[in-house]
């Protein structure tokens, strides 16, 4: 039977707690926590930022966001794919926010958003999927469970083994 | 050439102006005041409400909703379509909403939100097409551009036509 | 196992039972009837009208209709939903109909027909659905289960609670 | 400037021209006759069959059919593509259907309509798209424009150069 | 419990037998073969053809297919539906491929691929649906099961019932 | 005027260039290359890949791929997104692939292929968009242009400064 409750969340009033290493929190509203949205192609989310606090660079594999900022001033941005165009490549499009701003980060694109002030900031984001998904660059490229191959990482940043180390360290360590 | 500002909007922090017959303010920001949101299956409104405004009953013909609470109680609705189910047609379900709760209106169900409270009342909605459109109910059966023939409306709701008449005419005078 | 019958079903050529309020019936073929519909992305209906009678103005949440007369002659319309462009806002289309004409009601938009001749009509529909819901506005606003609040509509229509109790009390006593 | 009758046809009612090889003819309502079908997955078709005439084999590549017969007896059926499941490769599904039947026919698949009557037949159909799209086999395979290479006919259908030039031959001499 | 097998097959380095009456094998990699690829709209196939051989007409009812040719020489083509634009009706495209070649067949239309060299041929496929399905146009019209009513299929292919007769014994006596 | 060469495109049996930093090159097949891919769903890739080759982590922010290894052998990957388990969080899924070996990258997530043989690799994909896009990890996060704050870097990788100017250093110096 279906009922008005299966249509209906609280909470999204409640900060997140943002004590952790990037200070910031997503409190998601997706077909997991609201039953309702199945088949409907949409979803929401709170975002909490301690001052300095980030929302760090990742991806939604099957949504697009846009953001409306309700406190604070963001720095937010998202990269460009590789396009037809070579001068479009990896570009990066940026935009400081302040309360009542809205930013569109187009599907699957790596955005981030970024508190540059020295209050808390919040924002509210709708996605167009009842369950987007998100993948944090870092955590999934350094932090995956388990690891992937240094050669593998050492190619792909173009860097020496003990820089691949050390950035695996700290997932492992800090949040793995 | 794509820039930063084909995906920014600003103003949402500003209240819509209440002052009209139903006391509440919608403030779109789809394909039509945002051209980065084009193909990307997503748009968003501030929704303002005085005290005992009313979002009145409407439709999005090509989107659901999904509505966060920011200030104020409202009370929201929405009314099922006709089911396979005799006993779910015309079914309404209806919540009492305070800050920090979410509630979603499925795509194309007639639904309101109605301030229950003293106080001014806000709220924001994701909707799941860059160009939803709205149907606001009474003003498209009552107050469309032409009219509709009373003939049609008095055997639909089942009156005489003076109160078809008298309907039409709030429309016309006041709002048309 | 999958059988001819799955994709079968009879009766389209059977009147439906005009004796009712509105002077209409519709016969629906949808995946409710006739299972081989399922993910296939259409439906049919047979619609059959009194002499004056009138299929009144409803939605389609979820289909775009396409409709055949066949018999009689039906005065059809369709109200626009709010657009970008304000001069098409709530805007009636209307268009008598005889056999052989065909007309079209987009998705989600309210739309009627209306037998303006002395003798039966029929009209067959095709809808882009497999499951395409319909919302008799009349009856969604002013006869649901439970009622809608009177203060809404009273705010909504404009008018004195008598008008709204009157409204409801036809639903509730004839066809509720 | 959006019009009334950019949704409108007329002329549903008048029979096709049934004089032709296969007895039959398809009267298309597709947004190539009606514009405001464009972007609403949906479009019709009226198909009149001479005594034994034939809607001959065929698929729309882009369309589920669903057929409501209006006068007359068909026999109609599809035949399955190959599936996961040997036992249902190329099965014939079959049915006759008399006035008020209707028949499903899946997106892609073969089938046809055979007026098995001594009267002319009648139906409507509407269609998933709003291009269906139809392709006649028979015309296809031995008629196209320039030919199949006989060889690669011979072969398919596991018979001498004579028959596929015979096949051939029917579809550049009498209709090509 | 997911696992990486859920999104591996192996076997594609493997010819096909080509033994058979058209002197080719298709190894299908989609939804049935391969669990993984379910909902992801894509799918992939392996084609061999001995000297000579045939991929016979045939249409993907729910697919469009990119074909890469990795060894040998192939007459492809495809022939049209019939457009808005009768110049266009029933209109083959063919082409010569070689290694390296890349031709695409839009979805649902008629296509084949013939090996016009001395020598063994392969291709590989990507199609766009886990479950594209395959309609082989002679075996579904002269070898399905039961067979199609020879009435129907003399009236369709403009000839006399003995030549039907012939074209049906090929597919029930050598591969039904 | 549409013409076979609409559907045709030559060259994918010529080895990419792989003589980069990374030593592996993608030969793309998509509507930017081919134009008769337009509005069809589908395209394909050519990958070569050096000895110890890498096509280092990147996602499609449209499609999801199917992998067919041709020469060599590949150590492949992805990650998972953050799922609603959150024991699947991040969850590295990876498999040694040979000749003839198939392999499925959902949409939208972090995947690899790296070359573990001594020979030359070489593999064909099928991607589920005819523009899926390819955003290479390394490069949009540490080479954008601009590039990325070094805060918001510095904060999402949980590292020094130095690390960061490091690690933009290798993308601006030899790839930028």
């Amino acid at each position: 039977m279906v009922v008005a409750d299966d249509f209906f969340l609280s909470g999204l009033n409640k900060p997140g707690n943002t004590s952790n290493a990037v200070g910031s929190w997503v409190t998601p509203v997706n077909v997991n926590q609201l039953a309702g949205l199945n088949t409907l192609g949409i979803s929401a989310a709170r975002i909490d930022y301690a001052p300095y606090g980030l929302n760090p660079p990742h991806t939604h594999p099957r949504a697009t966001e846009i953001l409306v900022v309700l406190e604070g001033t963001l720095y937010v941005g998202f990269v460009t794919s590789n396009p037809a165009n070579p001068a479009m490549k990896n570009k990066l499009f940026t935009k400081y926010l302040n309360p009542g701003d809205v930013f569109v980060f187009p599907e699957g694109l790596i955005h981030f958003q970024f508190n540059v002030g020295k209050t808390n900031a919040v924002a509210f984001a709708g996605l167009s999927s009842q369950n987007p998904g998100v993948i944090t660059i870092a955590n999934a490229v350094f932090g995956s469970d388990p690891p992937i191959n240094p050669a593998v990482l050492t190619k792909a940043f173009q860097v020496e083994k003990n820089v691949i180390d050390y950035l695996q360290a700290q997932f492992w360590t800090n949040i793995g």
